[in-house]
């Protein structure tokens, strides 16, 4: 139970590393990502943040054997080990957009960080969530079920009669990135440089842009009652749900699990999924579980740990769900 | 080896009965699918079928104890066993369109067959047809595949990770009612009744409709040079290479093997499915195989036989390939 692990969780915004021993958490950090200069400047600065995190909880970072990581992926296998290939971090992959300051067509993770540690597990942050989910939250104990995200992009994790989908790269359940239009013409780009892809048209910029003003506001309106705000949330839902029945006809699963940002307002946004969601292939969509994940504030802490956990921890986690009473994170640009 | 087995595959249009022992077929016998008059009539068609065949192979009927069966799906679990709820046979599934000669919403298939036998294993037919491939065919080393029909509808079976994808109902990869459009206004009407769905673009009966003549005539059209032929092609391969995407994406996959009567004109889709498929988020794209299926014309027969063979017959089928001497189908229509 003293053994003390490192989760990380790479975001587009932000990376946040946390220090865990098998009674809970002894530290958490978290700074903006670094986007700027080499593309090792990343697994750089999840060491430094790791070193301050040690300091913090009077650790000797020798200490710290096994590391789990989650990053918003996609990955890929090279000659120098798994990458990351994040369009929301490597500015090289869009094809027109240049909204991201450096020219990295990936980020060397593995090469990077495993000569350092006796074990790393590098997984997409969906798959680890629902990992989460499966060890601590509403997949317990559900043989088929989805993890989406709703937030600055579209993930999903999943497992299937009770394997969880990984993949040959271990990028599987990529809903954000499918197609849900067959013409591009006047769509806008999405991150990645394709058009017609679920995420464009539904993540909550795709929701700031489409109303003009922050994913927040756009909500705020709509408890206002104005009427482009509720024609903006309704749209960007129903395309949602059509992902969302998507992946229920691929993976026949029996609950979706909802995180991110955006279901904070899942009063509003509930509703709009069932009707499209209920009333779409009845034959597979029928009986189906929808629900906004229990785990939804602790999702990003407990993701990267769930892929490095020792089985003899969890029943103890479950029963005393130390995230609840985790260190206040320290946010190293305030 | 002299164990004999029964396997059905019921489509849209015919129901094929095989007798099988270790060695190969013993009989094939083939009628089309009765649609009129109560939903017990497929099951009590299925055992007239088999009676006819075990008197063909000089067999008595209760020496058969193992019966597979794939069917054109989906299937839905009920307090009276699996039934199937296909939209091209039960006529009371449909929502406006009715050209099936029948009330059914379902066919009891568990209830009716299951007393009569020690094993029945009842599975969506391209998920059969995946469990095929992995024994006889280009799945046989392959951790992530996907088997993609491409005919009278659009199915698919897949392996993630060396698992079979079934889920909860056994109607994983359900590629065929996927949607692939966010707005349904003029849109034909799909077999299960919604609208936008990837099977009712793209399949055999959408390009011989968008055309207004046969498939198989709209094929030779093209080979002729016909433009409106090409275009009607072009845009149904498009589509269905946009849902080969999509479903890339959701499962990682690393080879997509192809069958059905539609990629019997591969020298013409591949390219088109190459031209789309690549350049479409090359991240998860990038490197996967897309190949014609070695089995393609008998998949249907080795399907459901592959869901019930001994693990002990597996090898000596790989190696002698019975399934390309069996005997002559009999065909009770002709």
């Amino acid at each position: 139970m003293d053994q003390v692990l490192a989760a990380v969780d790479i975001g587009g915004t932000k990376i946040t590393v946390s220090l865990i021993n098998g009674h809970g958490f002894l530290a958490k950090i978290r700074q903006l990502t670094r986007k700027t200069g080499e593309n090792k400047v990343v697994p750089q600065q999840i060491l430094q943040l790791l070193d301050q995190a040690c300091q913090t909880a009077r650790i000797n970072r020798k200490e710290i054997k096994e590391i789990g990581i989650s990053a918003c992926g996609p990955f890929a296998k090279t000659s120098h080990g798994f990458v990351l290939k994040a369009a929301n971090l490597c500015g090289g992959l869009a094809k027109e957009k240049k909204d991201i300051p450096n020219d990295w067509t990936e980020i060397p993770l593995e090469q990077e960080l495993k000569p350092l540690f006796s074990r790393l597990e590098l997984v997409n942050d969906a798959i680890s969530s629902a990992v989460a989910e499966k060890h601590f939250g509403s997949g317990k104990n559900v043989d088929n079920f989805v993890y989406v995200t709703w937030s600055t992009g579209i993930g999903a994790g999943a497992y299937v009669d009770g394997h969880l989908v990984e993949g040959k790269n271990k990028n599987g359940t990529h809903l954000g990135h499918t197609f849900i239009t067959t013409s591009f013409a006047g769509l806008p780009q999405c991150g990645c440089g394709d058009y017609g892809h679920v995420e464009s048209l539904v993540a909550g910029p795709a929701i700031a842009r489409d109303f003009g003003a922050s994913t927040a506001e756009v909500f705020e309106k709509y408890r206002q009652g104005d009427v482009k705000a509720k024609q903006v949330i309704e749209n960007a839902t129903h395309i949602l749900t059509l992902g969302l029945v998507n992946i229920t006809c691929i993976l026949d699963s029996e609950l979706i699990i909802m995180g991110g940002s955006v279901t904070k307002n899942w009063d509003i946004v509930y509703p709009l999924i069932k009707k499209t969601f209920y009333t779409s292939f009845p034959p597979l969509t029928q009986g189906v579980g929808i629900i906004r994940s229990e785990l939804a504030d602790y999702i990003g802490d407990l993701a990267a740990l769930s892929l490095i956990m020792p089985v003899a921890w969890i029943k103890g986690w479950q029963q005393h769900r130390p995230w609840e009473n985790a260190p206040i994170t320290i946010n190293l640009d305030e």
